[in-house]
């Protein structure tokens, strides 16, 4: 075999067992107890947990918003990920006003191949439909795009997507076998207070979270369950944030609606009250922080299964982009934060080390979960024999203090700056191959292949 | 006394007495055995049925809808309603584009008063809302309007009004203790629809009701509740229509939502095959007529409590204004139909006459819920001493052909033109006066008063 | 009119009224402004409420209970009763072991008639149930005992009924629209916790309490909803006392189960904490008595309509029956209390004046809801010209200290003792007649009649 | 290695993989590609499936029904399970009379050992409690014995264990991390309907259907549902037979109730029809056959996850013992049919060649779920590296009917016979060793161990 990670302990959703993994020709050959067969090299992880390769369903590299770019191309951006590691990301191809979601696809793909050191998908992200980029859909599932977002807000901007748009794009990708996710935030509520904020010279970063309340995502989670409820389509909830999102979700899927939600460390390890600190700016992203119970409640949905995904949401600006300029207000700067490299740390040390969660769970809800709702089970999201070789060897033990100056992400800040962890990944596998080791990368730029994915496994 | 009638079934919610009534000053002195009082008049009841007033809690009288105004003002628009039994009415203050709420009701008070020959009521009809109208609500309650309508939809008509405002509403009319009433059909699904269906040449009536399809409403009823739910505000759906709402009104009044509901006689007696006649455009009203699924339901609903009231929502066009001209479309008939005469001799034949309501419950349905919802019972709804003299004599064996030449609406036609009615209000009392008898009007014109409203009487 | 009530303020479900009552051959004649009415008799109710006569559905009266006889007889059981405005009440006619349920109501008509001071029903108290007694069910329900009552206890003594009679008592009930009750505590887990604290030496009162556990209470009530909801047959829950009991209840109705509930005023004003007392057996009843968080969920429970009707459960023992006498264990003490004389005044002081609820709540507990789910509607039950003249006038400002020594129930004590309560009845009329007037018996041993009961009328 | 299966479809209950499986000393050693390790022989299951062993919770051994023992002793039972891919079961440690349960285990230890050809562990079966076996349930969970079986049926027998038992036993079993299974039947019902159809001359098999009617397993149910929800104990329905309890079941779960359910391949392919046939009395076990209603519900409940478990209940008379003589009814046939040879092949046929279920849910219901629940998941229910060698080789193709002549079951009857099945498992191996191979049985009696169970592992 070319491979052999020796010694180390196997993490399944279900299950952690003792064993080898033999790799050969980028796949998994053969797990168990290798020590007898030949192999060209043998790393040994003995005390780590070795990992499926992680899977971050929810990026923005090479991303415009409002008048900014981020820092990062599909190599910096994939490159962060793989140090934190994730081998495989999913982005967006998301139309701008004159192009077909096809279209779209494309520039994307043009964008990332070449470029991507780990594989990537792409989410289609509609925010407009004429007729033919509607009846492209089936096509466009066909061809590995299998899951679409569609915004409920950013009306000013040219995004949003109507009811009866969101509908009909839900009775078509059912009828495809495909899944519908959405960005869930009120427009006119949220732009009503952002107006009425603005307006009264309420203009600091707090503002952004006063303006874009809770009630404003439960009412999109709201109106999206009863469309797909209506339509019989898959629901895919990006981001949910609060204590009443979650309430509905578990609600809806215990009526049997087919729902899934996801949700990101941030909103599981921070609060509103960062918006009080000097750099609130910087933590400005949409939905925005919320409170204590709802963190709680998030907890709570992952324990029993409301939320099924935790993504980075990576969207990598540095601080020079996200300052508030003289006459400018909270709705000037542009959302996002950086996070696909801290994603599987922060998982590790606020959820495993804290009780919240088991260590399974946790490779459930980064690898197995988002394998099989994205349609890549047949190679990514668990260490079987005939999988993509895409490993994480993670030393439970290694303690990391969170530092700007030490993450890889192509930006001069992370939100998470000063945390201290236990438990940190140290190699990252990839087909085989080792990319990252101990802080260095040795992967290739363009290694990483666009992912056709096959239509979701519902569970 | 002045009056008594003798002899009569006293209908109330709860139970059916043989009693005679004594009438004083516009009152009713007494209930009982009173044929040793004294009495100016004696009326015989025998075999008769005697009602409380009817009360129909939505109409539109005088009204403009697009480039047309119906055919009755208050005189006529309350005579039509006396000769089916209704002695209060309550109708609406629309804000125009120009007006706060409380010029809107000052219009509307002016073109009532002095006209109307039974009382009448309005809700404040919020089109859009200021900071002057929004701060005005607790005084408008104050003063005898406890309940207000807003349109989910109509944007180009510029009446909707958007989620923050609803909520805003919300939350102030329930830290006052009204309760606001919503039009139930999406916008954008219903606008997306229309031009969908008149751009490909589907313009004639049937396409209006599939331009508004169930979802339409379903998600309506959806958003307010959440919104009625998370604020804590009463929340009162007019003409709810679809079987989808009747689910979402039940579950939500279930989990203790203060949600009410109302439906009209059309949308329990006829179903969307009418759109298929050659008099189609005489059946448009929004929302549309539905299926026979949707009608069993909406009885359903009447049933079990899930719907609390029954009103004409009468707007009286004639079939010059409905006619659709050349080079237009099923959008362009102004929707509405007349009703505040057939209210009740509908309701009594299908519902009573058909078992599936008792005579108890309709009048529940006509007279007592819309009293204590809509803060009239310290003076309406129940044959009560003390209350006004308000009163129906209902022979149920007359028998009548609804006919458009016998109706008193200002109009020429009837939807229910044909239909074979056993069961006929034959006295209309209003104050302790005799204003309709045997099919001639004896009223006056402006002998009805403004209602000041209390607060509901939530039940 | 024989009698006149004047200026009082009269006391419906749903409202209140100011009128005069004008009454006539043992019925209300009139209901109204009666000032100028011809009258033998008038009685000034001026700032007083008047009532319909209460209606006390669970007595126990010249009742055994293992070796004791209650104190009083029928004449002296509804005596007492009528000194707290109840003007009729239902008792049991419980089959003993060679009985038929038929012989055991002709047995206690024979004790009741020519006793009884005001008018009395009987449930039908099946005990055993022999093939005679099952067929004979639908004659028992004609002749005027539409309602039975089952214990889900009692093994020992030879009253329970087990599943199988249970379940085909309703079947048979619901097919003659009657109305099944359940005396709601499992059998196996009171007998198995009450040998364990006794042959433990845990003999005194308050084990009472622990040995009937709450759960014993919702296990019963849990099983007799699932015969409901299987047959069919409308359940009536006698004495509900437990958190869980109301949220069972609450949930099968909102599923559509025909169920009702009772609670009684001592499950409403005491806890378990009385069996720490010194005379802790005078408060020995089964259910027994409970927790403040189970107090909390009736009076919740009556709110939200949980709870359709308040009764006292009265069992007339003296202290002397009570005593625990050497060698005895709580177990040998007759459980019962006495309370049809308290049951309203402590109604209105620990509801109404504690504003729980409102005072027309109170008579819809006591008096409407009785009179429609035991089949006395036509008669009994509301203010209603042509009903009987069971009226109660009472003083809101009365102020009563209860005393043993003021009771006019067969017995040395009541349970509520020293309790000071503001408003008390101070005339009772039954049938047109003044049976007391303040504090002084007037009626007359006999006159009251047994009531053949119609079938339910549910709500 | 010891044994390498080549090119065989290994199934998991998530997913099947290409993959050989390497054996060493009784366990899996490696699974992937392994062509080039050194083996001592090899298996070719090409074009064949690899399960892991099945695992049948649910079997009578040696087995003292009435007046009937079953056929089989430990190495009969235990071959004829090995025939049909069973590598594990489970039996019970029925208390008699005069026994405690550690007194019952041990006995029922000394029969199997030495005996059993496969793995067996044993369920504690309560009939009755004395303080010391309560006391001695946490000591005999930690012995491996963590799952608990008590009747709630069968009181003639003594078997029944009432209510506070079930109460007490819940609330000790909860505090010690295991499993409280039930035998749901009520009892009176059934001994009531017993008696009714025996003493009315209804003595035929189809009686025996009629006398336990779908509410007596119904409220079983509920009843224990209602305990453990109470409690906080997991409950394990063994052979839940109706739609009604699928229900209940379904809807506990969805409130969080941890309640799991069993079904067997009789009450999923069989209907009471059968009971009119001439050998009727060879399908007589408790509870009988049910209705097409109720099998349609119980795949229903199978596909939602309602039910967790498919075991067969194996219990070995043959038609000898079944019989009825001459003046006996159905009451008089020991209940029970032989079925642990059968359990897999039919569930394959009906559930996966009928489309009902995937095969991978079919081993999550015969061996994951087995595993896991029961505490058995470190060594079984899934092909993993470190397990117990124990695998079914399965061809999908092989083409049977079942025979009671072909049968390896110590019986002379099989309900299925006749029926044509498509797929068989034809060689089945216990710890590396292959005990059957192709219809030859290789085992060795003594062979099986117990299996010291650790806690359920609640999903």
């Amino acid at each position: 075999m070319d491979l052999v990670i020796m010694n180390g302990h196997l993490v399944y959703a279900n299950r952690t067992i003792k064993a080898d993994v033999g790799i050969e020709k980028g796949l998994i050959k053969a797990i168990g107890k290798l020590n007898n067969a030949q192999a060209v090299e043998r790393i040994d992880a003995k005390g780590k947990f070795v990992f499926p390769g992680i899977i971050d369903v929810h990026n923005h590299i090479n991303h415009i918003g409002g008048e900014n770019k981020t820092k990062d191309d599909f190599f910096m951006g994939t490159r962060s990920a793989a140090f934190g590691g994730v081998t495989t990301l999913l982005d967006f191809a998301m139309q701008k006003r004159n192009e077909t979601v096809l279209t779209a696809i494309k520039r994307r793909r043009s964008e990332a191949d070449g470029k991507a050191c780990i594989d990537y998908g792409l989410h289609g992200n509609i925010t407009h439909l004429d007729k033919e980029s509607l009846e492209s859909i089936p096509k466009i599932i066909e061809k590995g795009y299998s899951s679409f977002k569609l915004f409920m807000t950013y009306r000013k901007a040219g995004f949003i997507v109507e009811d009866p748009i969101l509908y009909e794009v839900m009775q078509t990708v059912y009828n495809n076998n495909g899944i519908v996710g959405i960005h869930a935030e009120n427009d006119t509520i949220c732009e009503y207070l952002t107006d009425k904020y603005v307006s009264a010279g309420m203009i600091s970063p707090k503002y952004h979270a006063r303006s874009r309340p809770n009630i404003a995502e439960a009412e999109c989670i709201s109106r999206a369950i009863l469309f797909a409820e209506h339509t019989g389509s898959a629901l895919y909830v990006f981001h949910l944030t609060t204590h009443e999102g979650v309430k509905l979700v578990r609600d809806a899927k215990r009526r049997g609606v087919k729902v899934y939600a996801e949700t990101c460390p941030h909103y599981l390890t921070l609060t509103e009250e960062v918006y009080d600190r000097n750099d609130a700016q910087n933590f400005i992203m949409t939905p925005p922080l919320r409170k204590t119970e709802d963190v709680e409640a998030l907890w709570e949905g992952i324990q029993d299964n409301t939320i099924s995904i935790v993504s980075s949401d990576h969207c990598c600006y540095d601080t020079v982009q996200k300052k508030i300029r003289s006459g400018q207000s909270f709705r000037d700067i542009t959302p996002g934060i950086p996070g696909n490299e801290t994603l599987l740390p922060i998982m590790y040390h606020y959820g495993v080390n804290s009780k919240r969660i088991t260590i399974n769970k946790m490779i459930e809800l980064l690898s197995l979960n988002p394998a099989r709702l994205f349609g890549m089970q047949q190679r990514k999201g668990s260490l079987i024999p005939g999988a993509d070789a895409d490993l994480v060897i993670f030393d439970p033990d290694k303690k990391v203090v969170l530092d700007s100056n030490e993450i890889h992400m192509a930006t001069d800040y992370t939100p998470y700056a000063g945390m201290a962890l236990t438990g940190y990944p140290v190699k990252t596998i990839f087909k085989g191959e080792v990319i990252v080791s101990d802080g260095v990368f040795r992967g290739k730029e363009g290694a990483g292949r666009f992912l056709a994915r096959e239509k979701p496994d519902f569970f």
